[in-house]
């Protein structure tokens, strides 16, 4: 049976909203998903909340009350709040009406099994939550089995990013790794490393690409290192017809992996 | 010669700090842009802004001189001022050395020529500013002419999209038009317009694209209106191979435009 928490000074309300800190993330090893769309997502991943908020009156949705029921079969806690509540714990305006607490994934690169997937997504010093929850989004579209950071990245379970990714946070793997240890783990096996950058000179249709493919994109601002664009196999450009030369960091990401997918697809190897 | 305004009382900084809000947007017709480097993409499009404001000290940077001669000869007022000021106008926690006030685009639908361009891009009901300026941004880099904004859809002046388009803001025509004005006005001319939707089965890849080609996006949550979808010319999808089955409007935006302006390219008709 779900229990009520209606106080503001209540610990556990204390508690989950500072999980919106980085800090009090690592510590506890848990992180905050919002609505029941990305809460669905996720249950049907197989990831079920720790603590489950939501707001009581009126008719319950199916998918709240099979969240609520699965939530406490496997052992976590549901609990009836208020909208006040909730807004004050996710901190937006017009807060969902229901938050899950889940338990944060292991980010070892030793844990990425590149059988699993044909394609991979490699994000340098990315710096901002919605771009790289998007491009979580995009790697769940793509069919990548996951996103390696390489580099001081913005946190991928911060609530921003969280909320970016719609529920694919939980479809794709992720690993953290210095620049040093992905490269010494990527040449230890099969895959090519696909740079994007404004400094190529070859189209991005232009190469066939083999599985599996690493996408590696930089940072916002800077795009990738010199040092490590020599490293990659290959270096292509997406072309730009525009005067500013630029495309947001993850919607290159994406124009790169439709590319890559849409080759597959059309030799019937999807 | 540029004056000074350290003083967070001076009713210029009141005045430009309450162009955050839409509603002293649209009574004055300006709009507020950050960053040398998006001021600078204004410039070389033509556009300098009314007022100009920048922090003090050191050497400046060559392209900052040429904004402030040449914004002083265009009859507007280049303001030195603090670090302090521009995050209190700005509203960043790091916010960028130079700000500029910009008169706001005329957004009248009758004044799209779409002979100016092959492709143009259509929102309809877009909520977030992120991902309008992402669109904007796209838009520049496949050429297009312009974004067309169907419904209520967010200000395109707002800070958060003038920041994500990155300047291309001021290559990109914008319009506004009720759904009804924008389709009597495509109809009038020449033009297929291409909507992207969940519910089509027909794969983005396998239609040829004509000139001029309007892409039709829907809203981020609900996706474009049945009687809307009723309406395009063709109905596509782009294909998804994870669980989620969704993409992020500005993503989706840009794997369409890329497919259009890669066909006109193997073509040779770029």
């Amino acid at each position: 049976m779900p229990r009520q928490v209606t106080a503001f000074s209540n610990p556990l309300v204390k508690q989950v909203r500072g999980l919106r800190d980085k800090k009090n993330r690592r510590r506890e090893g848990l992180f905050i998903a919002e609505g029941l769309r990305i809460l669905t997502e996720a249950r049907e991943a197989g990831f079920l909340p720790e603590i489950l908020f939501f707001t009581a009156g009126g008719d319950r949705h199916p998918l709240l009350e099979r969240l609520i029921a699965e939530t406490e079969a496997a052992g976590g806690e549901a609990i009836e709040t208020t909208a006040d509540i909730l807004h004050k714990l996710s901190g937006k305006d017009n807060p969902q009406t229901v938050l899950g607490v889940y338990r944060a994934f292991d980010i070892g690169l030793e844990r990425i099994d590149r059988a699993q997937a044909d394609l991979w997504i490699v994000a340098q010093a990315l710096r901002d939550p919605g771009n790289l929850g998007t491009i979580l989004r995009t790697g769940d579209a793509v069919g990548a089995g996951g996103l390696i950071l390489v580099d001081e990245c913005v946190d991928p379970f911060s609530v921003e990013a969280v909320r970016a990714t719609m529920g694919a946070l939980f479809t794709q793997k992720i690993a953290t790794a210095s620049w040093a240890e992905f490269l010494a783990w990527l040449r230890a096996g099969r895959g090519e490393l696909i740079g994007t950058s404004l400094n190529a000179t070859r189209d991005y249709q232009e190469p066939r690409y083999r599985k599996p493919a690493f996408i590696l994109v930089g940072n916002e601002a800077q795009g990738l290192p010199a040092a490590y664009e020599a490293e990659c196999d290959m270096l292509v450009k997406v072309p730009m017809l525009g005067r500013a030369d630029s495309l947001n960091a993850a919607v290159a990401t994406a124009v790169m992996a439709y590319e890559v997918i849409n080759q597959w697809r059309h030799a019937g190897n999807i």
